[in-house]
């Protein structure tokens, strides 16, 4: 089977404008076929700051009440998507930017309350199209995936772009080879975030429960690695935490910092 | 050939989110293949406004700066754009989502300055991806395209809706019979605004050049049916401006309360 590299940027690169230009850069440069999930970072916030509307968020996650799912409708599948789009288009990537409204490309639950949570128009992955996706990845288009989705009710539901990542990779595992990366601003996962000497290499499912129990794999990595683990007994087949600025390393067979999981 | 159906919409139906949902669901009772070109409203002033940025409009154009073009990638990229797809998506049809930079749909160049005027970030169209929009189109998908361009420079251009709507369908022309819709908020061109009997019912080249001298087709109007005459000298099969509601009157054959430019 082909190989089908998925990477997944977050806020820490997203909401600075030299550090996406070069990631984009050095994406344009990875052979072969890619899909890229981009995050919301710092944007919506300070957006709705201005627009006089207060975030809230519980466990990092964003309540989104009607006022802003329209602000990240905004910023995500707008301002950050096109910028990107019309970036890569400059490095000669056929760029094309989605939500999962677009083509029905993810078709989404809006989450029910929990325990008094109400997280509003949040959606949980249902299905994803996949003819669609198979389709334009073979018309050497470079999908660059926003991370909102509908409930084919005509409404846009916020969904985290870790999930969308790794929902995209199990579904195209049928098809491709598929290497999940979620690239951020570290190394990979860090025994000690002060320490850059302290990166933890691999976490297989036996040491994950032992860095969890000894507290070293902190609380936002947590939702991260269960996704990873969840996309690896999927059938995916490689997932890497890794810097932003190693993706142009990865052709390199020798080159091995960043965290593997499996 | 096969007939495909391009609709324009503008600042009347998009601003009133009624009158939107009642478009698009008789959008959707239309048969066959279809293109819907969006224009912004007053949603982008109403946004810019609220950021405390200042818009200035140059005979009805948007004078583009740097926050501008943030502003309006936003709000026609983003929440005017995923909303029509959602909504067109609960009736039933796969839309999709685009502006001239995704797929590299539309290629377009900054407008210089002229007689000291700088329209900033705004482009004027220079080449059409037509393998792209005829693959998106003979996958049944309905491609909805927000007025945005780029300069496959990085760089993200605005551009007029309408004129996005004419040349989307001169290159189309030679691959369907292209029936362009204007659609707006009155029956079509009207003598008078204010009298609803008075519906210009066809506008040929020699009346178009008598009802500009006679004052009777304003300012206004008159960029539109440039428009309009260019698509049909270009080979678009037939140019209708018409209400937006009388978009579900069309399949009638007997129907003729439209303005028809030929």
């Amino acid at each position: 089977m082909e190989t089908l590299q998925i990477f997944k940027i977050g806020g820490g690169i997203i909401d600075d404008k030299n550090k996406l230009n070069e990631f984009l850069k050095a994406l344009s440069l990875v052979d072969g076929k890619k899909i890229l999930i981009h995050g919301g970072g710092k944007i919506a916030t300070t957006m709705a700051d201005s627009l006089g509307l207060k975030t809230e968020m519980i466990d990092g996650r964003r309540i989104t009440n009607d006022q802003m799912i329209d602000v990240v409708t905004m910023t995500y599948g707008g301002l950050i998507n096109k910028q990107i789009v019309s970036l890569l288009q400059a490095y000669d990537q056929n760029a094309i930017g989605l939500t999962g409204a677009d083509g029905n490309l993810i078709l989404s639950k809006k989450r029910p309350e929990k325990n008094g949570i109400d997280y509003g128009w949040v959606g949980d992955p249902e299905k994803v199209n996949v003819e669609f996706l198979l389709q334009l990845i073979k018309s050497n288009l470079l999908p660059v995936i926003a991370p909102l989705t509908h409930d084919g009710k005509g409404k846009i539901l916020n969904m985290n772009a870790d999930t969308i990542a790794s929902t995209i990779a199990i579904t195209l595992s049928a098809h491709f080879e598929c290497e999940l990366n979620y690239c951020f601003e570290f190394k990979g996962v860090m025994q000690d975030i002060s320490n850059p000497d302290s990166l933890i290499k691999e976490i297989t499912k036996k040491n994950y429960l032992q860095y969890k129990e000894e507290g070293i794999i902190s609380q936002g990595m947590i939702p991260k690695l269960d996704n990873a683990f969840e996309a690896i007994n999927a059938g995916v087949t490689s997932v890497l935490i890794m810097h932003h600025e190693a993706v142009i390393h990865l052709k390199n067979k020798e080159f091995n910092e960043f965290t593997i999981i499996h």
